[in-house]
C-alpha cells in the first residue's frame, strides 16, 4: 500500500544527450561506469530506501521485470538484491520476492505509553514526507508531471535577482536592519501586504499581518496556537498530504471533510461535528479556498456563506490557505473576505508565483488572536529572515509581482487547454473543470501501482497521498505546466496496459 | 512579580541632541507636539502594554512618581491614567494604585478540559515573550545593558552586504537554485559547515547536517521530533527564559538543574532523574556547553565525562545548544564532541556574530535520528531560504567568518575589562568569572524592580527571566559589549538608593 509513493524524475533509458546525467546520479545505469552494473543498481535501491521513495514494505519489482526495466540480465538484478539483503535494508519473503525491511520503530513516548488510547500519537506517514522530499528532487531535463511548484524556467530569475539586489542595498544603508527584526516582519513588507490582500476584498491593517518562513511555517504557527495534543481538527479531503502530515505529528485528531466542486460539503461537515463527543469537538477548520490543492477547484459565495454560519454555530476558527492566490482572479471569494478576519485567519505565501527559494509566507488575523500568533513564532524561529522579506516588498510595491503573475496565468492557460486535450485524448477524466495549477485526473488503474511502472522515467503524485489515510485510488494530481509533453501520456496508456494485462 | 519585565531603550529625559527622537518615539515626550503631554503619555502607555513591556497586573508608577519623572504636572498624568482606564487597558486599585489589566484568558484546550493534571498545558510566561518582544524594539542610540546580542555597529555591514550580492549572483547562474532546496539545507554551506565543527573537535558528515532557521529553530526541530506531550525534560537553570517558555509551550514538564560555574550539578541531575515514576522519566536534557547564557560559564572536560555517563545510564538525548560558539575558544569541550554524536545532537547559529537578521542556524545528529529531523523541519518549514545559506557559505568557504570572529572576540575582551571595572565600582558582584558575551551580576536588590526603575533609559535583563519559574531576583543578565557606558551604573546606583529607601 505504501510502496512507491512517487516515482523519481530523471530519465534511466532515455538520458537527453543534451545533459548527460551527473556522474553520481542514483538513476542512470552506466555501461561505461567504473562500478559494476549490479554495485549501481545496489547503490541505486539504497538511496531510494534511504530517501523513503521505497517506503519500508514497499516490494521490490520482480527479477525479471528489473532485468527488463533495465535491459539488464536477471543475474545482475540478483547480485544487486544479494546485496541490498545484506546490507540489511530489504528482506526476501519466501515465494513473494524482496521487500524493503521496516525502519526501526520509534519507542513509544511516555505520553503514549502513560496515556493510552487517550492521545494517540501517529507517526508520520512514510508516504507524505516520502512526496515532500520527491519534491526536493533536482528536476532533470525532463518535467514532472506531478511537481508542485511552477517549473524553475517560468520563474523570473532576473527580476527575483534585481529584488534581492536592491534588498541588499538597503540593508547597508541602514545598519540596524541586521539586528533581529521584528517580530511581525518586516514593516514594510507587512504595509504592502496589507495593500495586496485588500485586491482580494480583505481588510486587514498591517498590525494584523504576520510574516513567516512561507505559508507552511504560518500554518504551522497557527495550528500550534489554536490546538493542543488530543484536539480535533477539521480538514478538506482529498487534500495536502502535508497538512495531515503535520496535524498528525502535532498529536491532533484530523476529521476529514469532503471537498466539493464549490467547497466542502457543509452537511457532512455539520454531521461530523456533531458525531464527536461534546468535549471532543473540533477547534478548527483548515482549508484550501482558492484552486483548492488537489482538485483546483475554488469556494463559491454560497458556500463560503454557509462554511462561516457553521463555524459561528459551533465557535470554530478557520485557517484560511490561500497559496495560490495569485494563480486565480482576484475576485473569488475568500473567507477571510466575507467575514473580515473574525474567526477566519489568512494565510498565503510565494512559492508558487516567485519562488519557492525565499520561504516568504504571512499571516493575516483577528486582532484578539494576533499576539499570540506572534508568541508562537518568536518560540519557534525568533524573527524571520529579512533579505526575502524586503526583495518581496519591493515586487509588491513596484507592481513587479502583478506583472509576473499576469505573464504566468497567461502562460498556465495556454498549457491547461493543451494538457486537457492530452488528458482526454488518452483515456483519463478530469474530476473538476480545469484551473489553476493542478488537474485532479481519473486515471482508470490504481495510481500506486501506475507511479510504480512509471517509477524510472516520471514524477506523479498518485491520489492515495490526499487522503488523510492512504488508500488505494485511480486518481493522481498532475501539474497543468509541466504535464504538457505527449510521451508522458504515452508513457501512461502503455503503463496502464502493461497493469489491466497483469490482472 | 511580572511587572515592567524589562524596560524599553531610548531615553527620555536626556535626549542626544545629536539624534532627536523620530516623530512618532512613544517614550520622549514633546512639548512642541500638536498631541496634548496627556495624549502623549496615554499612547506611550497603551503601546507598552500592547507590547506586553508592562505585563497584566503590573503596576504603574504613582501620579507622583511618573509627574516626577517626566517633569510635568501630576494633572496631566491624572487625565492620563484615566483615558487608560476609559480605553480598558488599566483599572484603577483603591488605594493601591493603577494596574494593567489582565488580558481576556486563553480558554482552556480541550486535552485541558479532557485530562485534567495529566497533560498541563501551561500558558506562556508573558515574561519571556516580554523580553523577546523588548529585544526586537529597533535600538536608539542608546546602548541596551540588557541586549541578547553584539550591538549592531560591532558587526561588519559590507562583508554581510558582500557575501549577500555573491549568493544572490550564485542564484542567477543557476536557474534551479529558484526551486525549493535540498530538504536538509544547501549542501554547499552543510560542507562547510562539516569543517566548521572539525574545529570544535565534532565529527560530522554533511549527511549528518541540517539548517534551520536560526538555532531557536533547531531546538524546536530537535524538541518537537524527541518530545511529545506530557514528556519531561531536564534544561539548565538559570537558563534562557525562550527555552523555557517554548517547551512549556509543547506542553512538556520542564526539570530545572542547578548549573554550576563548570557544569550542570551531575548529582542534583540524578536525584531529579530518579525522584520521577519511571515512565515519566526524562528524555533529552537541553543545554549550553560554552558560554551558558547568562552566566557566561562553560562546562569542564570533567563535567562533561560525568554528563555523557549519566545520560547513558539513563538513556537520555541531549540538545547541545552552542550558540556563542564563535565567541569562546575553539578547543572549549563540547559534548558532542566527546560522544561523537552517539546521543547528542549538536545545534548552533550565527546570530551572535554575524548577524541576527539572516536566521541560519543547523543541527548536527547522529545518523539513526536525521530523517526524523529533517522531516520535522519539512513539517514546520518545507526548506529554508537559499539565499542566508549560499551567502554564509561563502563566509565560510573565504575565511570571512573567522576574521570577523578574531575581530570580534579581541574587541569584546576589552569591553569585558572595561565593564568589570564598572561592574565591580559600583557595589555590584559577577557571579561568575567574566567571559563571553554576558555576565551574571548580582545587584543587591529586587532586579524586576530595578527594571522599573529604569524603564526610561536603560533596557536590563532581569534575573527571574531566567529561571523556570519566574521568582524575584537580585541578579541580573548583562551584556559586556552595551554596558560599558558609566552613566548606566551611575542610574543603577541612584535607582538601588532609592528602591533601598523606599522599603
Amino acid at each position: 500500500m505504501r510502496a512507491n509513493a512517487v516515482s523519481v524524475a530523471r530519465p534511466a533509458r532515455r538520458p537527453s544527450p543534451l545533459s548527460p546525467p551527473p556522474p553520481d546520479d542514483p538513476i542512470a545505469l552506466a555501461r561505461a561506469s567504473d562500478t559494476t552494473l549490479a554495485e549501481q543498481l545496489t547503490r541505486r535501491y539504497a538511496e531510494r530506501i534511504r530517501q523513503r521513495l521505497l517506503a519500508p514494505g514497499a516490494r521490490l519489482p520482480s527479477v525479471r521485470e528489473c532485468a527488463r526495466t533495465h535491459g539488464i540480465s536477471p543475474a545482475t538484478v540478483v547480485a544487486a538484491y544479494d546485496q541490498l539483503q545484506a546490507r540489511g535494508l530489504v528482506e526476501a519473503r519466501r515465494q513473494r520476492g524482496f521487500f524493503v525491511r521496516d525502519a526501526e520503530p520509534r519507542p513509544a513516548s511516555v505520553a503514549e505509553r502513560a496515556s493510552g488510547a487517550a492521545t494517540p500519537m501517529r507517526p508520520l506517514p512514510n508516504s507524505a514526507t516520502a512526496l515532500i522530499r520527491a519534491m526536493f528532487v533536482r528536476p532533470g531535463d525532463r518535467p514532472m508531471p506531478g511537481l508542485g511548484t511552477l517549473p524553475a524556467e517560468w520563474l523570473d530569475a532576473p527580476m527575483l535577482g534585481a529584488a534581492m539586489r536592491r534588498a541588499t542595498a538597503a540593508v547597508q544603508r541602514d545598519a540596524t536592519a541586521l539586528h533581529y527584526g521584528d517580530p511581525a516582519g518586516e514593516p514594510r513588507l507587512r504595509a504592502a501586504l496589507a495593500a495586496k490582500v485588500a485586491e482580494f476584498g480583505i481588510t486587514a491593517t498591517p498590525e494584523q499581518i504576520a510574516t513567516t518562513v512561507g505559508a507552511t511555517h504560518a500554518l504551522d504557527v497557527v495550528t500550534r496556537t489554536l490546538l493542543r495534543t488530543g484536539d480535533s481538527v477539521l480538514v478538506d479531503e482529498p487534500g495536502w498530504s502535508v497538512e495531515y502530515a503535520r496535524l498528525a505529528a502535532l498529536g491532533v485528531r484530523v476529521l476529514p471533510v469532503p471537498r466539493g466542486g464549490d467547497g466542502p460539503d457543509v452537511a457532512a461537515m455539520r454531521r461530523i461535528i456533531e458525531a464527536q463527543p461534546a468535549e471532543g469537538r473540533p477547534r478548527l477548520y483548515v482549508t484550501v479556498s482558492v484552486l483548492h490543492n488537489p482538485t483546483g477547484a475554488s469556494l463559491s459565495l454560497q458556500a463560503a456563506h454557509r462554511v462561516l454560519r457553521l463555524a459561528a454555530e459551533f465557535d470554530l476558527h478557520i485557517a484560511e490557505d490561500d497559496t495560490y492566490a495569485h494563480l486565480a482572479t482576484a475576485h473569488a471569494p475568500r473567507l477571510a473576505a466575507l467575514d473580515a478576519l473574525e474567526r477566519t485567519i489568512y494565510v498565503s505565501g510565494f512559492s508558487k508565483i516567485l519562488t519557492p527559494s525565499w520561504r516568504v509566507g504571512f499571516l493575516a488575523a483577528p486582532p484578539a488572536l494576533f499576539d499570540r500568533l506572534v508568541d508562537t513564532k518568536l518560540l519557534t524561529t525568533l524573527t524571520t529572515p529579512s533579505g526575502g522579506e524586503l526583495a518581496l516588498a519591493h515586487c509588491l510595491e513596484h507592481g513587479w509581482l502583478r506583472r509576473h503573475a499576469d505573464r504566468v496565468r497567461e502562460r498556465l492557460a495556454t498549457a491547461r487547454t493543451r494538457t486537457v486535450r492530452l488528458v482526454e485524448s488518452h483515456g483519463c477524466r478530469l474530476a473538476a473543470p480545469p484551473n489553476g495549477l493542478f488537474g485532479w485526473v481519473d486515471t482508470g488503474v490504481d495510481t500506486e501501482r501506475l507511479a510504480r511502472e512509471l517509477l524510472d522515467d516520471w514524477l506523479i503524485a498518485p491520489g492515495t497521498l490526499f487522503h488523510a489515510q492512504p488508500r488505494p485510488s485511480t486518481m493522481m494530481r498532475i501539474n497543468f505546466a509541466t504535464s504538457q509533453d505527449p510521451r508522458f501520456w504515452k508513457a501512461l496508456v502503455a503503463a496502464r496496459t502493461r497493469l489491466d494485462g497483469a490482472r
